[in-house]
């Protein structure tokens, strides 16, 4: 019914489109990216898209500015190529934990960037593992937002005995993520409690609310940025007792010092998704661990593009 | 610089509307509100609206369905009868709970209804204390939350010891709301871990993270509607050894047998807001207390309308 | 050329979706409807639809606010399940005699409601006999409105000797309905003059603009609510000098104590559609003859899902 | 509290504008109106308009076309030069007898147009006496619909004996138009009943509907075209007894051959309002009479500017 | 994969609709154009066009402003008669050189016209030659421009000897087009740089840039109007020793006394295109000579149905 | 009438909105730009700014990605904290160029970059100098554009012997930018024919259409990159003759080598105007000269502000 299947990078992580083309027996479609000296960016589709149902992958990373232009170019290029439909298909999804006006006068960026997108040119989007579920609420058009949980718990079962296990949370405002995975792995939790020091801008962490003396921890996490609250987490744990400390985050954002905070802590592995590229910060490290969600994307594309449901892939 | 204010009540929160117009020294703008037989609703302004600067104050509560459809009907009427900016103030937003697309299929009524009040004609919004502070991401108008913490935490420390007290999350998905409140009264904290029990379909308190025994315990809610879980965090709590529990939960739904429940749980004491009329509910219990929140309203209002600032009114 | 055919109900008339379904030879798509304890309701769609031509059955009848609610969560699930398309197919238009500001600030609420179902998503309309022809100008979207008609018209040239028959309208407002009937039976017109009765608020029949003496009756008009206005016409045709009384009315809404007005009244027999579901009523009355109007529907439906005309249905 | 007032004339009436200015002590701000041998149009508003309150004074009449294109482009240059509010003023709304769908395939103009003229720029809409009140319902914007029925009834019940009169529709689809002006003046009713003469597309008066033998008949209608259905109906009147015939139509549009049939029909006189310029037409006939609604615009207008009710204005 | 393909023609240019017809091998549907004698006109298509894919041809030329009311109410007819995809065809698009704010408070008529296409109904545009490319721009939905580039050098290439020939721009804000005649040609360029002379209004040529002394020279514009300025030019390089003026003009507007001022000037021919029909001008003079570009639109429209790329078809 | 008036800058020329505030004797409102590890920003009105009148300058340069995201976050904080207007003040406006499609599924950059602003909240604009004059047919909300041209003409004519001056375009597509120079400087002009050579893909200067031996040279033009096209040129007009050959060019990008090239170029002077901040590049040659066009800015704000006419700033 729908138009020829198209699937279209951008220059964020090429390869994660690549698996996922691999996986759907197409070729990438053709396209020419430009930065002139001025810093504007061209972009050109090479081939025909009249009448296709394009999915355009693109991820969010540095230079996080110039993918988010790009993307916007890409979706106006396709609209007006008279393209049927133009899927936003990002693994990581822009300014995710904007999600929020916790102080006067500032942007939720993640519901700015949705609108801009649409007003490129998004008729739909494929993402992964909002920061908040309540993202989904931000778009006008259908959003299906997979997740990685289904990844990480097998993943987890199958290469390790959890008898010993705790689940943490490295806060207590992102302790909802983790009662899925409690859930599905029938594990025991534990919260870390950050509290301000003093007069000072910086919040630590305080007390461990629940039991892990002896245990292994595994921390839940949807992101690692700078590393320094997951690192402080570990060393924490260690602290308290903890035996091992893994963690399960989604999205390896890993920016500015983030690589040698984690090899310089009490961390013991760390387990990522592809969702975001890694570039050589895997070589940094041999805590790292990444699992891929490409098939998980390819299969999603697939359904979408032949009407079939895909809300057995977001399973909690 | 605005034209005239003036304050319209539907007919679900009239005496909230009528203090928070005493506050402000105006009148209720007077409007006929009929039902007719065939359970059609007709809504007239009987005072002239041109250019002003219109508030309608309205809250969810039942008959729910109808209390939304008067409100359409009456930002329609003021968007067509001229007034210059038409601000909804909901106290309890509708269909707050549901801002996230956790099944398939299902709909983001939140997000939907935010949508449908701007084609009714909202130019604007002022509520409190969403059920996440991601909802703010849900429209496309300025919207302001004002938060009940400043309320909850003056009334506990002024008339409470709280040196014994720890705060208590019903469950992990819920503990953000109280980081706000531990960071401000300086208390530590506990959260229910809910599981499901064999194949059932029922999800029941298992576990404390944390320590409540011989604690005074303060459940932390921004939302009390069948009681069901609240009393049952109650009670669980009284079985771990707490020795009293109380709940400060913003908006105080209450519906079908909530008050029974409450009175016959272990729950000490009920502290809720005016965000939504209690009815003759609060005379079928002596453990129920109830703080106005309508000058905090009272106060956005003239704010808004004079172009002052109204930050200062949900810090958090 | 269009995906996969899905009906879909609300709970308003789920007879009526049934027997649409029963003459397409197509199985109800399955839904669950939800009311919760605070009178929220949640709907979801338990058939997979991305990329289905969808169509939402659903007519305005009590629980009248309740059922726009469900009809907005339905609209709402289904654009972010990606149908390809949804119609709003509904027998009855809610809020459809309120068509006009004839007062200052109310609300066009039939317009407010056309609008709001185009914010929940309804890309397209199948509805029966707009109170007037004008309605369709409300809609920014296609909208094919079916008469009744020639369904009223082939039941009374085939039951009834109309050599003896005048056409009545209750109001002067009312009259231009009757025209297209008189047209195609070849039938003379009468039309009752109502007056306000000194200073009050009622208006009542006061002369006959045509001639009833010794006359049958056969008074037409589009809907009939509290039967009030019906009721005193045949009351005072009957002492007019009519010799019998008969209605034929589109929409039976009957609300209130309409089956008793009717039962008391000088009627002899009220010819409606199934638009609206009678419930019981049918049963509180022999006076009353319903006939069916889900043929038209279900070719009207075929018609738009296969890109066939369907001009032929709506002719007057 | 708004912007300095503005009236901007098009070149359709603009001894109208004129009249409104006179009454409003303003003075017409300068634009230029220029066609070119190629029959473009260039609009150029003269006077500066950032920050005003505009309203644009414009009736549709020959060159029609021409007309429309000229008050998109005023519109549109108004928007474009930063008028803080354009309303457009249309005595005679353009095509508003075209607001219903009563043949498969055909637009229904009228709305067409109010998007069109939303589209361009118009914010709001001053206008008068619409077809059918429900014409309210296709904008989305504020429109304000003054009625001629205060100034009809006026000048009958001033200058005319009315002892002898009854109200007379010319077809009983335009009956609801009189139903205001019986209420009004006391008065009774009589429709003409039209019906097609054997196979030929002519429809003509037949019957009627009523009493007129020996009255004097006022024919009531809100637009006169090509004058036919209003000389076929005089002469059917006076065919049946009438003693004299009279006719109070608001829009005075008089296409073709108009004043020729009045001329030679039996109509006695023809009182209608100057909502669109007569031209030389007045001068071909003594059976005319022109009724002034610029006071009353003028009085709208003002009103709108200061924030003043006009409900008073159109009161039926 | 879209529905069946329909030729709509206004009419404006019937021949040119009919000669697309003949080269795709369809029928035109039909439609029914109609104007009352109250200049209203009314547009009634006679074949179903449900899911179908339409192609609505209609070029700018006088009645002007007739013709732009009359493609508003075929579009609109169209988008309501759920016709799949309306594509406005504009071979010579309305008010194309009003594309700029050159004075104050002056309409962008092009854009506005591009705006109100849209709001009429036109989901995708195909046109010609637009004054500026920039005008693309002007569009939120896909446009495709046609060039008349690759006729006319075929033409000149295939029946002139160009050894001897020099391309001129009439002015120098009109240069940028010749650019890419001069690149596929090869061929010098000359421009004329006209002046105020005195304190008129009035522009002439005042100087040659470049050297057209006994040169043939080949005059390219994408519109010929008034004629004034083309026949300025001519005589103003025969005055400067040309020896031969031929012109290439893709839009022959011709108003006013063009022909006339042709048939007096030093030009030896005008080339143009069918864009605009030229109807008895050409008999005027024997200098004109029509290239036809309805195989082109006839290509365009093909590859548009059947989502083949038409790149191909605007390659300078 | 409007709300008081804030100024807001950006990161990208915090010296140029300055230099307006001192103009208008206001200070800067305050701002807080954040850029995280991860590339992500934030910022934050520190001002209240409910009910102002808010203008937000920036200008488009490196890093260009970060700065337009930047106005972006800016406008949509502004927005939703209920600025009574939001203008965006860009003195070079992004991606200007990028003014059409001129290859096949490209984006038009100019125009999206407009929507995308006007999707985050830019409600006026206030720039200087498009590409084209087109491109304010781009934007849906007005748009105010400014022109250097008074600011050019009357430093050569205060500063400069002009009688032996010829304008030049460099490029047969740029000559429309220099007619108006001409005009008003009553100068001579002559234009550089580029060509492509051979098959390469380079373009060069190939003949000088017009006459510059001995001439002084003033190249005019709306923005200098990468500076290949200007320096190219000045060697071109050297190698041909020329005196001395100087520039005027509104934007100063200076790109990548521009530096170098302009220092060994012919090119005797290069006047620029302060629309984009030249950093130290002043530094790097004493060829060029920086006109300041603030206070242009400053007094359009100032006129915008207060409802003033701002057309006699834009005379050409």
């Amino acid at each position: 019914m729908r138009g020829p299947l198209k699937i279209i990078s951008g220059r964020s992580h090429q390869s994660f489109a690549e698996e996922i083309c691999a996986h759907l027996a197409v070729q990438l479609a053709e396209v020419e990216l430009i930065t002139f000296s001025n810093e504007n960016q061209m972009v050109k589709i090479k081939d025909n898209v009249r009448e296709s149902d394009v999915f355009v992958v693109q991820t969010s990373c540095p230079p996080v500015s110039d993918i988010l232009i790009e993307t916007f170019l890409l979706l106006d290029a396709l609209k007006h190529a008279s393209a049927q439909r133009v899927t936003a298909v990002l693994p990581y999804f822009p300014y995710v934990r904007s999600d929020k006006k916790d102080q006067p006068r500032i942007s939720i960026a993640a519901k700015l960037v949705a609108d801009l997108f649409q007003t490129a040119g998004a008729g739909k989007f494929l993402t992964m593992e909002f920061h908040s579920p309540q993202i989904q609420g931000f778009f006008n058009v259908p959003v299906d937002q997979l997740l990685a949980t289904e990844v990480f718990v097998k993943h987890f079962q199958q290469n390790y005995d959890l008898s010993n296990y705790v689940l943490v949370a490295a806060d207590v405002g992102e302790a909802k993520q983790m009662g899925k995975y409690a859930t599905r792995m029938d594990l025991p939790m534990a919260i870390i409690d950050k509290r301000r020091i003093g007069n000072s801008e910086k919040v630590l962490p305080a007390h461990i609310i629940g039991d892990v003396e002896g245990k292994d921890c595994l921390i839940i996490d949807d992101e690692v940025a700078s590393g320094g609250t997951l690192c402080a987490a570990a060393d924490f744990l260690k602290s308290k007792g903890a035996k091992t400390i893994r963690a399960a985050i989604t999205h390896a954002v890993l920016s500015g010092s983030a690589m040698d905070k984690v090899n310089q802590s009490q961390l013991d592995e760390l387990v990522v998704t592809n969702s975001i590229p890694l570039g050589d910060k895997a070589q940094q490290t041999d805590k790292i661990k990444v699992l891929t969600v490409a098939p998980l994307f390819a299969q999603a594309i697939n359904n979408i593009h032949n009407g079939n449901s895909i809300s057995v892939l977001f399973k909690d």
